[in-house]
């Protein structure tokens, strides 16, 4: 059905997309190329919420040499007016002659973009590199598809499988080249998850340092589990250098000012702490695709344990710490090799002198 | 001083040398190529020990073809009666012009090969590919220059820096493809060591399974650790299949016929168990080039810990078998991150569904 050269275009459509990977956030990434006989005519992306969508962009560039053209696009054109108007009515008033899909959007549904382009005499053809397409906009599928943000655990850890010393000294396991590529996926995230107790220990700023970060980047929101409230006056997270939800149970009550800075919401227990579920919940009600937990054994084990990880990005320092210190993940004990939790490795590269894994529940 | 062509033809001679990987033992893998014009006119490569050496056969194959011609060979050629005739003085009778070599063996520096040679008008330079001769061979490299052989401990791990479960559950850590690639590293290994704990856990075969083993392999010595000779009636590793080397404390002593087809050896004890650097030197006095380790956490923590190790073969299955699991290398505990042990990646890649690294001290 797809040629050589229709895979080379929505190929190229992808690579365009992603130079959105840390700009769109609520929306997904989107690229879309506009060719005539196999000659790139016009092109665009989606660069952030409330602009232009990709279709519109490479509609421009085309102008009239889209009449007749093949349109490429990564996701499924909207077919409602949202802020912007809708990209199917574009996509006919241009009369391009056909149009390739990558993937379908269920928020699309009910817009009936499909069915107004095919009305209107356009070839729809969908499922062109499917699988890449979902993959870029992991996040965004699993928030709309399922209400729940894609939750993916950062951990490092030595060979022996520890992230600190017993003495909790954690800092420095990985090589700096690993820590600077950690950056470039906070970047990407929606949100950064963290628990008091990570504050506490290791005061991070969990904000994005980046010599090259795109102008328009979007700063991922700052998301502490802190039950108790026990964040102490002083903290980073508590700075107001990037939006930040402090998320307690009902029964505490902040007692001062030290909160002044961050939105704070009560959420309901259960017998560990928050109710994980309801976390998530909120967040991808609030828009979060990607949500990276950096956090401590406790809270990423509690997250594992409950079937809430979608994929562990994993440092490996190749060095070794000894059997007192601590241990990557606090997961219930196994009685049998049987029940071992099986992943699937993603990807695996070298990075500086350390190993990136990137991981997913098989 | 050297050409691409010299290269390519030493890169062709390694690869010979190669073919001789589970089989030279204790003697070291070499690749012989002969050209002329930048053509091959011979080649060869050491099979087994008491056998031709490499040059022999590249010159058998060469003929007349061989005067006036280039011989790049992996090794310095011997100059001393060993089992066979000196290389050198056939190098020399068949009226090589030149002759390329990739390392220096100190082994053979009393034999006076180079200086023969030169003394014949023959054109010797030596270096070419040196790391890669090295790298070949280096079980028998630190067999002859420092009297310890190459030490390699295998190691299978979860992500969690798991080895087997609390219970002592610990097999099928890894996928087949992984347990297959042990049997690689075992073939060409002179030796596998293990320890008494190891054997009534697991009860080991530690013999070589390859379907495509070649005709002339040597099987590895088996080597194990059992000061109190607590190794029980009908373990596999005294089923006399393979050669074995049962090294205990001088105290002990059999008293039965349990150990009747297995050489026993009493050793010296240090306040942890056999003095671990007198049973390596036993190993090399004994020819034994490449051992590799398949033991428990402590005899893996005791070697580490006291500098003998040379390579870990890990192999990372991507699965998680949470904290009270037991540790992969019993280490002492570090105070300071600053103390941890530094290890770098020789090597990584996927074998089957896991990862497989090789790592070297730093």
């Amino acid at each position: 059905m797809f040629s050589p050269h229709d895979h080379a275009l929505m190929a190229h459509a992808l690579r365009l997309a992603a130079h959105g990977l840390e700009t769109t956030q609520p929306n997904p990434r989107v690229g879309c190329v506009i060719a005539r006989d196999g000659e790139v005519v016009g092109e665009g992306w989606h660069r952030r919420a409330g602009e232009a969508h990709a279709e519109v962009h490479a509609l421009q560039a085309a102008g009239v040499a889209a009449r007749g053209a093949t349109t490429y696009v990564t996701l499924e054109p909207c077919g409602l007016h949202g802020r912007t108007p809708p990209c199917a009515d574009a996509l006919i008033a241009a009369g391009v002659a056909r149009v390739v899909i990558a993937t379908d959007d269920v928020a699309q549904c009910a817009g009936g973009a499909l069915e107004r382009l095919r009305a209107a005499g356009i070839v729809v053809e969908t499922g062109l590199m499917r699988e890449a397409a979902r993959e870029l906009n992991r996040g965004f599928f699993a928030r709309v598809e399922r209400g729940r943000p894609w939750l993916r655990l950062k951990l490092a850890t030595s060979l022996d499988g520890r992230t600190a010393l017993a003495s909790g000294e954690s800092k420095w396991i990985t090589g700096e080249a690993a820590r600077a590529d950690v950056q470039r996926w906070r970047a990407r995230s929606s949100a950064l998850l963290t628990g008091s107790g990570t504050v506490r220990a290791d005061d991070p700023h969990l904000t994005v340092r980046l010599a090259d970060a795109p102008a328009q980047a979007v700063a991922p929101l700052r998301v502490v589990l802190d039950s108790a409230l026990r964040t102490p006056r002083g903290a980073h997270v508590l700075d107001g250098s990037a939006p930040t939800l402090l998320l307690h149970a009902a029964a505490a009550r902040p007692s001062d000012d030290r909160f002044d800075a961050v939105e704070l919401v009560a959420l309901g227990r259960d017998a560990r702490g928050l109710d994980l579920a309801a976390v998530l919940a909120l967040l991808a009600a609030r828009g979060m695709n990607e949500v990276q937990v950096e956090a401590g054994p406790m809270l990423c084990g509690a997250l594992f344990s409950a079937g809430l990880v979608d994929e562990l990005l994993l440092y490996v320092a190749p060095v070794l710490l000894g059997g007192d210190a601590r241990a990557l993940l606090a997961l219930p004990p196994l009685a049998r090799m049987a029940d071992r939790t099986r992943l699937r490795v993603h990807e695996q590269r070298v990075v500086g002198d350390d190993i990136r894994l990137l991981l997913r529940p098989d």
